[in-house]
């Protein structure tokens, strides 16, 4: 019987800004995460965290030092065994649920604490962390959702019909899995700091390395979104897959208008074409998105979507052809659960957000356990390649041929190694003084 | 020429948990504000503060210091002459939006620097802060607005014809809030954590002076949710108003159930029947909600409805029938200006959120300003009042026969007391110790 004895947060900042690398027409910064650990009396040490943009990682700190009485004492067992109960304690809190609620700040802080315990319940279990989901019983999986607020989308019985069902060829997938890898797509090859000549060599090198779908960014002057746009369409001919991604920059109609001049070059989604939040916006232009490309472009988003109220609403209103979830923007893999249950419900692929710190490390398991368990088919799903920072993980992603191999480490991939921690730190690390 | 050369911030926290004050079905906490000072160079010292619920309000506190940077070092001139340039420098700073973006503890942050600037700029111009704001030239409060993401719903140009329309028959429109003061409610009489009896007896007290419209708390077990709504409605008699608040608690179709109970006793709104989030349900319940009353009842929202994006929503959804703005869980006023444009555009009466600490006291202003400059009427339109807290303030609100009286005093009236800042500043001042 593990007992969580204390939480432990550290502010682990990446200088990345400098270099371009994530800028996007939104977002430049530092990569950083707000990293957790559950230490235990005797067992492993969960981890787990959210990840930030650089500045203000330490208010995200603040908010998991806020939360961390409703873990700190607990034993893994009691966690376990009422799993909506502790989701609760922590987005619900009566004081604290008024800074969201369930967004930002202080759902991201959740996120990190929630995925700490899985990371420990998994470590425990001796499972890298789609098994341990896998494997659970359905009823288990289902008790671990918390179906408030989506009951008129989904409801619990809807939910263990699904996973029921997801069982049938379960083994077929893994050996699948186990052979191929999962699908991926890149997006280190069109950052918005980088000039045409990088962007021409990177989709060069990505095109010989394997990579058949590439991400640029959009969302400048319409004149350089195209021109970037037919450089890489040059390099990877017709049948690649290339998909553009505006960081939320435009308004509705000012989406609308973009796509009617980038069609041009076949991409394959549009991903945050406006306001993050914005669900009658998203179903507004993937209308006009189908119209302008016979159906062959569909809008894409969910990195920044702040709970599973807002892509219960996207599915709802058809707003998404893709869903993007994003392991840590979230409440954790419960919610991601809740997520993952919803899309297979309306029919909707599922291909997760990652790059930053350790998102991709964290979303492998995710889109994993989605394919085998929740038993979706691979077509059209792919998991986001960012080739950063993985160096910093104890157990980092490996690609082969723009596929993810199958995690084998128990756990959720989530350890940082204890010399990156001290190195980056901030502000007191040597990377930063 | 003043010049902003500090920024101050203050965990100030109100013990008000123990009492049941302010207990509803989800929220339970020591109302509570981050307080921010901007001090000048020889000028006043502009003052503003979001409200939060207790716990938790350490981490606003750090929101705001990592937000200060771009506020600290600026002209009011400067800030003045270019608004949006201002208002983006904080809600899309490249590194802190990933944190919300424009939602949670980060924009909550953004508002009490917004708000503070606002205080200053009354404090300087000699005015109360509704009348700066009424004065203002059309083109310059358009230009106070930044509208992007909203252009599909209001433009530039539909702002500007709202505003130039809205000078008509000023005058008289102030003559009469002078002589009457503007209409209100009362959430004091029915918080959940109240026996029957004391809810009897404040109905009874809230009649006599002089309130015809009362807000209970509903959410609880239906049967206790009816007994106490008949106990208030039995005491204020069939004209006058009874609105119920559920504080998100219900799903969309529990909501819809319960409303079918609580419509016995006319209720004249239900607030947050659902997710705050979820423009689609709301959209669904108050189609429900107006079958089920031959259309004498309608859904209003707002409190927690993170920014004009949701608002928009709502609106163009036709979710709401009222629209509940508050002063600081938004951007601060410039936020707040495009949300009553909006609602303008789309004909909701705007009937602003308060209570909890100095909300009343913000948001007079933003309703006066609503009705004198906006050009709306008085139907329909009623600011919430509490009867809490409002003793720590320099300037507290003044109410006669259940009615706001205009504010005199230059600035925006969110001056507390330094008394009482010394002695409720968590966790050091006396009230803590």
């Amino acid at each position: 019987m593990t007992t969580i004895v204390d939480v432990e947060v550290h502010d682990v900042r990446f200088p990345t800004a400098a270099s371009g690398d994530g800028s996007d027409a939104i977002n430049r910064g530092d990569y950083s995460a707000t990293y957790v650990e559950l230490t235990t009396d005797g067992g492993p040490t969960g981890t787990g965290f959210t990840f930030t943009n650089g500045r203000g990682n330490e208010i995200t700190c603040a908010a998991v030092r806020a939360l961390a009485h409703h873990v700190r004492g607990r034993t893994v067992a009691e966690i376990a065994a009422e799993p909506v109960a502790f989701w609760r304690s922590l987005a619900a809190d009566v004081q604290l649920r008024w800074l969201g609620p369930e967004k930002g700040v202080i759902h991201m802080a959740t996120g990190a604490l929630v995925n700490a315990v899985w990371d420990l319940r998994a470590k425990l279990a001796g499972k890298p962390m789609w098994r341990l989901l896998a494997e659970m019983p359905t009823d288990e999986l289902v008790a671990t959702v918390d179906f408030h607020h989506i009951t008129d989308a989904l409801t619990p019985d809807e939910a263990a019909a699904i996973l029921d069902k997801g069982r049938d060829g379960l083994a077929d997938r893994l050996a699948g899995l186990e052979r191929d890898g999962f699908p991926s797509y890149t997006t280190s090859v069109g950052w918005l700091g980088y000039p045409d000549e990088q962007v021409r060599a990177l989709t060069r090198d990505a095109y010989a390395a394997g990579w058949r779908a590439m991400k640029m960014k959009v969302g400048g002057r319409i004149e350089d979104d195209l021109r970037r746009a037919r450089i890489i369409r040059a390099e990877i001919g017709p049948d690649a897959l290339l998909m553009m991604d505006a960081n939320q920059v435009w308004d509705v109609d000012e989406a609308i208008a973009a796509m009617g001049v980038l069609a041009e070059v076949d991409p394959y989604w549009i991903e945050e074409p406006t306001h993050a939040d914005d669900v009658l916006g998203h179903a507004r232009i993937a209308r006009a998105v189908t119209e302008l490309t016979g159906g062959r472009c569909r809008v894409a988003t969910g990195e920044v979507a702040a709970n599973k109220v807002i892509f219960k609403q996207l599915l709802q209103a058809e707003a998404i052809g893709v869903m993007q979830i994003d392991a840590c923007r979230v409440g954790g893999v419960d919610e991601v659960l809740a997520e993952l249950l919803l899309a297979a419900k309306f029919g909707v692929p599922v291909c997760p957000h990652a790059g930053g710190v350790g998102l991709c490390e964290y979303v492998q398991h995710l889109a994993i356990f989605d394919h085998l368990r929740v038993g979706t088919s691979l077509d059209g799903r792919m998991v986001e390649y960012v080739d950063h920072l993985h160096e910093h993980f104890t157990d980092p992603v490996r690609t082969r041929d723009g596929r993810y191999l199958v995690p084998t480490v128990p756990g959720y991939s989530a350890t940082m190694r204890p010399e990156s921690i001290a190195r980056f730190r901030f502000p007191d690390g040597p990377a930063w003084r």
